[in-house]
């Protein structure tokens, strides 16, 4: 159970979602991969309102994944362009808006995410071995740094059964 | 900018963030695909508060991602299972905890997610075609559901340069 809890602290998930999972944030994520780079694109298309906006490209250029720089097609207005950090959470992103669709999640009307090339629909996010194996929940396995498997913990006597 | 408006109106990605992007959630999500199912062992390994914990727990069944069971080895105790979607919220989690660590996020000591079958790491979650072919985000377009591409908006002018 140590080996568990001590993975668990190590984590580094809750520190991304502390970083991303936020609404705004997310849209406006979303909004830079799909090209939007000036404020005033950000703040029409987004509809938000002005100090959160300028709040949150803040938190992302703090967070790296967007760098602030000046348009070079008109050096007194500036651009919020992703940086190689945030363009690597496209598949984050992509694999979220997969599982939220098919949980229903969203609106009608949503676009399609397609290959540049033919159009067609990308494939489904998935986890693949290194051999290019897809690889399911079961297949996983988690190694501690030891090269020993993160064993699951004996839970403590349960006596009561909680909501 | 209309069409971008309301695509951006009918996004998934805002719904799943409001169920999942949350410090707790995440790391209960994270500990059900690691196998863990009673209420006492979430308690203990996750050093959570039992009212948070009830609380999230609750919040996940109703989301559909945790199933609450009871347990076939003892019927007087209660397990959560992740359910079909709970299990295909694994690219997104894989996805984001690659993403955190390459940004530096977590601790030390963190396991290394490996392939059952050969304990080799698993290979990095991108998006790729129908056909296979990775794609990076250059490759990425948006169709709307008139099949046409989603246009980047043409900006207000903009005269300030805001924060």
């Amino acid at each position: 159970m140590q080996a568990f809890q001590a993975s668990s602290d190590a984590c580094p998930i809750p520190e991304a979602v502390a970083i991303i999972g936020e609404r705004w944030t997310c849209l406006i994520i979303r909004a830079s991969m799909l090209g939007l780079r000036h404020f005033e694109e950000f703040q029409a298309c987004l509809g938000i309102a002005r100090n959160i906006l300028s709040d949150r490209l803040g938190r992302l250029v703090t967070a790296g994944i967007l760098a602030r720089t000046p348009d070079p097609e008109d050096g007194r207005k500036v651009i919020y362009g992703l940086t190689e950090r945030g363009a690597a959470l496209v598949p984050v992103m992509v694999a979220l808006r997969q599982w939220a669709l098919d949980a229903g999640l969203g609106k009608e009307g949503h676009p399609e995410l397609a290959d540049r090339r033919d159009r067609k629909p990308v494939a489904r996010v998935s986890v693949h071995a290194h051999d290019g194996r897809k690889l399911e929940i079961e297949d996983l396995v988690w190694l501690g740094p030891d090269g020993m498997e993160v064993q699951m913990p004996t839970p403590p006597r349960v006596r009561q059964v909680a909501a």
